[in-house]
């Protein structure tokens, strides 16, 4: 893994943790509550994808740096909530950025583990979207990425942009920037324009 | 397996995965929450049955037939909603052809992997029930299955019925046959006849 | 394991499958779902930290006694609920049995698969805590240990014990008693006085 995406991937892991523990504080949950779900938000998704690839453990447990972050970042935020919400276009600018960080680290996983189309894009949006899923079974909301807005589409692209570059063999650093960039920057315009996937309404 | 088994386990994948896309448009999901809970509710089950017993990656990103099923039919639903709603029957007797097939596949890998006897049965009836499971879940209701009728029950006298069999050492191919016809029938009579397990309840 | 450290490993599993089965009646389940709440309460803790750690099939299907006492339990309260419900306070002394019973085992199989510092506690508290907290998810309430008491917060305290003993190397068998007491008797005190953790109102 390249060094910068490293550097992406923790601090896209910082932002996760942040949202999970917010969202934990605003539930009144005490303290363990917030470090858990900071916890369960910020390394789900990386962790059900090694579980469904048999690399395990799985990475937070190889490399602890990421399950300190998400406890000291919960920690923070629990101590000092309205500071994190005051700086809520901050906040979604990272998770922007670790939404498309760990969307491409889970499709260059699958494509070394030789999954095919459907596991390359499937791995990547898990990656990305199921530690944010998991938080909300958990406050007992239905998952945000069901129901809202440009998230996991945006994922959807850049894997597969990642998917068509490798196999026409790109340079790989290359490739996981491109399909990063392409997954941060659907999100963010998503954000501003106020985008959104159909519904159905089975009235109409 | 046997080719019929694979054409009813088609035929499953698809009466679940438009039980998951129904239940999404119902719950104003977007496009793509209709298509995830199509897939989930499609391979949940078997998905948790191969991490249980290391058979990874899991059958639907071995053989992606499964996955692309699974997507087809969530699209369709997306799209005609309407005509899945007045085809209630057909899907009520595919989703039994699915039930009574998802389970004797579990037990037969059970015992193929000599796992014992609540082993057989567990793995058996979540490969058939833990995708509308995971489905109830995302969707913030109680699962039905732990509420209503008979649905798991039928699975357990059929992957009973099976690891029977397969002690007597009775041919593969019948034992499947029957056990599946076991589970399918018990389930239509049921609904026919509005058959439920026993409650409890603690003001009696 | 110890000799007696297995008996209050399946002590444990009766209770927490009492605490599962008593949830299932409380919210109406049948038979079947009570049955399945007090499987999943019982051993869902150690089968998702046997999974996180690669040795599969889960403990309870390599030694189906645990499955068989958990349902033999669920069956008991199914059929006298009321009899569990009035023996509130020994339920309550043998889930804090359970509690630390399961937390050693955990953080004992971490630190034989060498696991870090963090590994160790998580899988500790995940194996005493996820039971319950798949038990809380299926009765589609917010779990407890997101929000209340000094429950999880035990576990930590012994399994940080049991890590530290084990650096400096402790004969195993005194750790594992001393730092299961820690978690029971913490357990204990917090119910008779009432302690909790604090939590954070944004409005203050």
């Amino acid at each position: 893994m390249t060094d910068m995406l490293y550097v992406l991937d923790l601090l896209g892991t910082i932002a996760f943790a942040a949202s999970g523990a917010l969202t934990g504080v605003r539930k009144q949950m005490d303290l363990l509550g917030v470090i858990m779900l900071g916890i369960v938000t910020a390394t789900g998704g990386g962790v059900l994808r090694d579980v469904l690839m048999n690399d395990l453990p799985p990475f937070c447990f190889k490399n602890e740096l990421y399950l300190y972050l998400a406890v000291g970042t919960s920690l923070l935020v629990f101590i000092t909530p309205r500071r994190f919400e005051q700086q809520r276009n901050l906040l979604l600018m990272l998770d922007a950025l670790g939404l498309g960080t760990f969307a491409v680290i889970g499709t260059m996983k699958a494509l070394t583990y030789h999954l095919g189309f459907m596991g390359a894009i499937i791995m990547g949006v898990m990656t990305a979207t199921c530690g944010g899923l998991v938080r909300d079974v958990l406050c007992n909301d239905i998952p945000l990425i069901l129901q809202r807005e440009i998230y996991a589409s945006a994922c959807i692209v850049g894997c597969t942009a990642l998917y068509v570059m490798n196999l026409y063999s790109f340079p790989q650093a290359a490739s996981l920037t491109v399909s990063a960039a392409i997954v941060i920057a659907i999100r963010c315009i998503a954000i501003l324009r106020g985008w959104h996937l159909p519904r159905k309404f089975l009235q109409n």
